[in-house]
């Protein structure tokens, strides 16, 4: 499963070289993940309700070229792990008009309660949704 | 009582036009009047832990010059109206190099109810060390 | 004319609270703006390449209802004022799924020359576009 | 040459979690390595004016350890390559008041010319003020 995302760029995502602000990008990355998963039936909304949280562990990114204010941008997202513990997904962002690959990136979250913050296992209910989903 | 604080721009302040965007000006007011309730020994995360928050009814601003990446500014603080029910806070944004006056602004906020986000009147508590503090 | 433009609220744009921060409704009047400048014709980009910006010189906000990580929220953005040298938008946002209102607020900009910073009379070309959509 | 910088975390800085928007790591990166510059006598005004800027090309961070709101974090920076045509910093940052990890991060930036964008090598001037600053 591959999920597009499109999201316009604002003025304030942009910075002094009037190119986009790298550290938006790893902000975006979340609107893909987000989207995703609620395209496979899960809302964070829903897990949160539930005790669980998903915290991000790692994340990585090259910057290829540079994106401008009003770029429309097509955030492309694809999982490429997922066990009870957690989850990773790959990501590429591009430029709408011209397709040209502006980032490249990954991130590594775990499953956590949320109480307490501790690591646990995703429950059942969820592990089926998402492994029916990403499948 | 005023209350001066400083903040350096970021990079990631500023916009395309290759000034501050406006609309952090209303994220440093908060840094003022946080600083300024810290002064007279109070902070949110004590209150919260109380049940208590205070959210922001109201804002303006006026822009008067622009500020760029890199410039030390000073955020002073004023407190211009107390009740058991509310606060409001009068902002002048400044750059500290040559005093040149960037944005005016005032913000109200209410005190609420963590649990219910009720309007509440604020305990003695915190009233009499608010109101002392800004005599 | 009145535009309506639809805004997915991200994880990011929330704090401790767990509502949406006050100051990312300011950005969000912008996304307004630029949606309703493009209904008419005008995109920031082409004015910027004539040498035209339109800086923010006040901006004011009432908070009637707090926002959530993952509502859908309507932007509606109506032109007030129209003259050569400024103009001015209202705004109100509201929650898509029950109407709610969460934020009202006021802008008002001027035109000035992007290489001077000065305060400029809008050329005809931009004018006549402006006036005739906001009719 | 390893740079510590201080940053107080504010209420816009934190996400429904209660916890440090992971993106937000990435922005203070940016604060460390601004201020290791000036440190050796470098600020990026000055090389902007000149014609020079230094985009990031990759970023990566591990996240080991929660932050909240009114943390102060120590941001460490330390550069781990310098070229002429790139530079490269490790990061950690650290919540001061226990010095409990929170994040450690890399980033990788190269030079290029602000008119075309175009990779560089950084002039003599720029490059022995970095090579005697970073000894």
């Amino acid at each position: 499963m591959v999920l597009e995302t499109e999201h316009r760029v604002n003025f304030y995502d942009t910075d002094t070289m009037a190119v986009i602000h790298h550290s938006n990008y790893i902000r975006w990355f979340e609107i893909g993940r987000v989207e995703l998963l609620r395209a496979v039936g899960i809302t964070l909304g829903e897990m949160m309700e539930d005790g669980y949280v998903f915290p991000i562990t790692e994340v990585s990114a090259k910057f290829h070229s540079p994106g401008y204010f009003d770029d429309v941008l097509i955030i492309e997202t694809t999982p490429t792990a997922l066990t009870r513990a957690k989850m990773a997904f790959d990501y590429r962002i591009m430029r709408k008009s011209d397709r040209t690959l502006l980032v490249t990136g990954h991130t590594q979250n775990v499953f956590t309660e949320k109480a307490t913050g501790k690591i646990t296992r995703l429950p059942a209910k969820y592990f089926e949704r998402l492994a029916k989903g990403l499948e």
